[in-house]
């Protein structure tokens, strides 16, 4: 996009052609967006812009989890009230985010950053098994539940996982396969319909 | 949402919120923006705070034309490649960037703002006649074009303006109606098709 066949200025450009790298928004929907935050400037453009240099300043990784936090330890990890005996091992943030918005699980998180895979080039060592076996002893986990991916790259790295981490002596679990809540039987895969045949429950 | 229903911290949820106001965005995608953003923290969330702090801080509407600016005179009024003696009016700013995208159209802007309208309650008087009256005479505009929308009230506020303008001696126009490029004809409304027809062309 030119300067001039735009309309706007120079700053009111780089700002659309910013938001139009986050996911969700084009070039289109980003100018929609930067017009509304103009037109609603003070309810939205300066608490944004106040926000936004805040976030920017402060974000870090929580050290113990991993995390997005502005402070040096999430508001998870601080939280005496979780159970420090169970934790959950996610792949990144977003899958943090959605165990915590499901409600479930009042436990401690660590977050693997990456998965083990040959396709990627992520070498088994950068998952940093050390960091968690420290957490592990130092909060005296009893169960490691591997919340990853139902795919070859999370599977695989829940196996290496076990085998490195299994003379800590928690006991590891992982989530059921088995038909979506609401999903309907005609759209699923069928890796999915043999899971939940075979884990099938007697009512 | 609640804070400890959603697992990042309280400036992150903030920012979020934030986020899923702007059009395009609800909560689910405000959240994937906002980690987006971090994960790229150098390229896209350091870039946009510090964007967003300088247009919060320096945007106004072009004194002319009523354009969004970060100066008080915004890029197309200070050119002066541009012809001065055409004008077109527009609603709003966004309309105002589509027309300088299709990049036909070399001359100077004035945005209304609003339309008159019974509905939404706002006066005729609000348009500010006197302000396009004194530009049209600053400039000595020759032709007006009016690119208002093909609805009520934006026809209304056209004749509006015509009749309260007529003795500036300038040209009125607007814009064609007819078949939009790319359109078929089955998902066209009637308005649309009659207008197309009556306003036929010899081949």
């Amino acid at each position: 996009m030119q300067f001039r066949e735009y309309g706007g200025d120079r700053e009111v450009e780089a700002l659309i052609a910013l938001m139009a790298k986050l996911p969700g928004l084009g070039p289109r929907s980003a100018r929609r967006a930067v017009i509304k935050m103009i037109e609603k400037r003070k309810i939205i453009l300066e608490p944004l812009a106040q926000i936004l240099g805040s976030v920017s300043e402060k974000i870090t990784e929580c050290v113990e989890c991993g995390n997005f936090s502005t402070e040096e330890v999430c508001c998870i990890c601080s939280d005496d009230e979780r159970q420090s005996s169970i934790m959950c091992i996610v792949q990144d943030v977003a899958d943090l985010w959605a165990m915590e918005r499901s409600n479930v699980f009042k436990g401690i998180y660590h977050v693997l950053g990456n998965y083990s895979s040959i396709y990627s080039g992520i070498n088994p060592e950068e998952l940093k098994v050390d960091k968690i076996r420290n957490r592990l002893e130092k909060e005296h986990v009893e169960e490691v539940i591997l919340a990853l991916d139902a795919t070859i790259n999370g599977q695989t790295t829940a196996h290496y996982l076990i085998e490195k981490l299994q003379d800590t002596g928690a006991k590891f679990s992982s989530l059921a396969h088995g038909v979506p809540v609401g999903g309907e039987l005609d759209y699923l895969d069928d890796g999915t319909i043999r899971a939940a045949f075979t884990a099938r429950k007697n009512l």
